[in-house]
């Protein structure tokens, strides 16, 4: 990958290929989940934007012939989950709920490029929206197909925490007023990244007693006391309120139902440290890392929304989505050789050409071998057969076909497996499974 | 489609599903030919934009929070070939020639949105681009490759019209100073839609004789006197100079390419008239209409162009491409029901669910659904499973899996078909193509 302009990278060929191939695992997956397909505008209202956004990130757009360029009307969107609840406000009355859908689309940022961010990259989302209610199962559902897609994509092993933020709030308000819970939560989120002194000294500065920092720190730390079921049944013993009680029972049902089709614990773990940055949470949060490679940090992450639509509409469309980092994942996977980048073709056979009078011939060919199931791509350059060869091997093409005038006249052609060097003179009139069995 | 902000329409999911299915035939196409895909970032320099694009039409972006927002740094691409220019130039050390690309992508288009223009849409473009040099025969490969696609999508009837700048150009210097040339191109590329008086008018404001005006359409007539064969005759009889001999003949050469590959005078028509619009074509240009439909203008065209990359690089990277107009042709082919859009749901199957306590098991067996290669939905909402069924329907999912608690117990479970209304008992341990079988 390499960026013409800071932020924006672009991919090689190969690189290219092994993105895309990915990408269509990922949508097999949620279609075969019947996740219907969506693509919002990649422009949206500032004023949409702005709803969940802040306008350092937000880039605006402007004919460049305006003069007045800076009138903050329309921009470029910065996630897909605020396109989604302006699109479900508006078209709610011809969707049909719970509406699965995916979209799998570039976002722009206008953040400091650093390593593993960009101004630009794709985000990969799924969402599944009800009308007025939405059934907690569906969390089990859209951690289940992430888990499902990580482990078809070869990703090696990782683990995702599960949390709820009802869990989090429940217990919090039993030591705090509710105005500085979100401010804790986002220490919380902090909690791996700074020191347990800078932790301490950061609620001190909330205004928190330190009695009360202790028995924060000491519930935080009931993730350690034993597997999911062991921690359920301490945090059961807790019972705060009400909030706390709800918070637990929906992690349960999600736990059942994944234990249920075989996602036990060393793939999903409870953790009550969980808080994930977004503000707009309010049930199961979760997020998904890698074993090793923590330097790319999460490789997805989600959770459910209840009141997402509540900033554009007054009818509430409660959610539940998750997100892969795919412009993260797939280059980690590519540089770890977990997923293969080594061909700058989609072509299975190369049809050489030597004689110019016969393009035409060799074209049709190219699509009998098409017809029979190959990828066929054809050299017509006028250079000798050596450099044609060249090209082939060089692009990773593993079938050649070879044919001077005089065999096509005579209906012959030699077929050359590149890597194998194995050769076969076939008759062109029957093109076909011949040729694809040398492609094994 | 309905657009939330003027010009930037958006897909309900039945069109989108739609949509989606004419890419991957046309993705399908590009790459059984050995095209590899590409995908530039969607922003650029404003210096390489307006390299070839006008500040009327292009949109810069900015930081929202910036205060110099009008800086004219970046902005959005307004077409795919200017962006593909500038990557061959700069990555061309790593890429293998000549270089087959594709890439389906939005643009962005500060216009006033009318019927069929918009301000965002997708460009859907093949090019194959030579280091140096690149033969003529790469030009009946391109026009080739979008006359199967088009056919493949169920285009109705349609042409191909064929021309050569040099053909133009060669008979007009014939005529006129060199510098009037590109202004009476364009006025030609304007022909049908003006009268014949205006056409004069225009002609002598450039101030071209009336004996030449006569001549102009006199020549422009010659594509009426007979099938491409003859009409290459009668040019071939001009022979103006060396400059219009040389476009008779990568005509020809095209010509005669197709035939032999059955793309004949049906489907690719010589027009001298032909010019398209876009200035840095060099030769062979050519442009598809429906037969019928003719208010959405030409669904695909191209050409080649020699000098692209000189604007950005000063090595040559002669090219060919074209481009189809999805976003104005698959709405017009969904609209008059060549392509359906009846679907609102990836999804071969429900697997309905009666006994909340039993979701891992309902999900277990939708997981045995898919291993079996269906597509399975399932629905995780506590309704009846009156309202279950109603909800495959109005999706147009074709079956459906019923099952209560008894029947899950005892590993049976009924499969119905909701259009024939057919339905069987199975027994769950197996499911698998006896289910498939009535998806036929």
């Amino acid at each position: 990958m390499k960026s013409s302009i800071s932020g924006f990278p672009e991919f090689l060929p190969n690189e290219q290929i092994a993105f895309n191939r990915a990408v269509s695992i990922i949508t097999h997956h949620f279609e075969e989940h019947g996740f219907v397909p969506m693509d919002t505008a990649a422009v949206e209202r500032v004023s949409t934007l702005l709803a969940k956004g802040n306008d350092n990130e937000i880039y605006g757009i402007y004919r460049l012939a305006d003069e007045n360029a800076a009138k903050k009307d329309l921009g470029l969107r910065f996630d897909l989950t605020v396109p989604l609840a302006r699109y479900v406000s508006e078209n709610s009355g011809q969707l049909i709920f719970p509406h699965k859908r995916y979209q799998i689309s570039p976002v722009w940022r206008g953040e400091r490029p650093q390593y593993g961010r960009y101004r630009q990259f794709y985000q990969c989302d799924i969402d599944i929206i009800g009308e007025g209610e939405l059934s907690i199962e569906h969390d089990a559902e859209v951690i289940s197909i992430i888990i499902e897609i990580l482990r078809a994509l070869g990703v090696p092993k990782f683990h995702t925490k599960l949390n709820n933020r009802k869990i989090l709030s429940g217990f919090l308000i039993t030591l705090m007023p509710e105005d500085k819970i979100t401010a804790v939560i986002q220490l919380i989120d902090k909690l791996d990244k700074i020191t347990p002194e800078d932790f301490d000294k950061a609620l001190a500065e909330l205004d928190i007693a330190s009695e009360n920092i202790a028995k924060i720190k000491n519930f935080l730390d009931v993730e350690k006391r034993g597997n999911n079921d062991e921690i359920l049944q301490i945090l059961k013993g807790y019972g705060f309120n009400e909030t706390f009680k709800k918070g637990v029972e929906e992690i349960e049902t999600v736990l059942k139902i994944l234990k249920k089709i075989n996602i036990n614990d060393n793939f999903v773990k409870l953790s009550v440290r969980l808080a994930r940055g977004l503000t707009y949470y309010t049930g199961n949060v979760f997020e998904t890392e890698f074993d090793d490679f923590k330097d790319i940090g999460s490789i997805s992450g989600g959770g459910r929304y209840d009141n997402l639509t509540t900033m554009i509409s007054n009818k509430k469309f409660p959610g539940v989505g998750a997100t892969i980092g795919i412009s993260r994942l797939i280059p980690k996977l590519i540089e770890q050789g977990i997923f293969k980048a080594d061909k700058y073709s989609t072509a299975d056979i190369l049809v050489t050409t030597q004689n110019r009078e016969y393009i035409g011939s060799y074209m049709s060919l190219a699509k009998k071998l098409r017809k029979a199931g190959l990828k066929t791509e054809i050299y017509l350059q006028d250079k000798g057969l050596g450099a044609q060869l060249t090209y082939a091997s060089k692009k990773g093409i593993k079938l050649v076909l070879i044919a001077n005038e005089l065999e096509l006249l005579d209906e012959r052609a030699i077929i050359r497996n590149l890597q194998t060097k194995e050769q076969k003179i076939i008759r062109t009139q029957f093109i076909g499974h011949d040729v694809a069995d040398m492609l094994k």
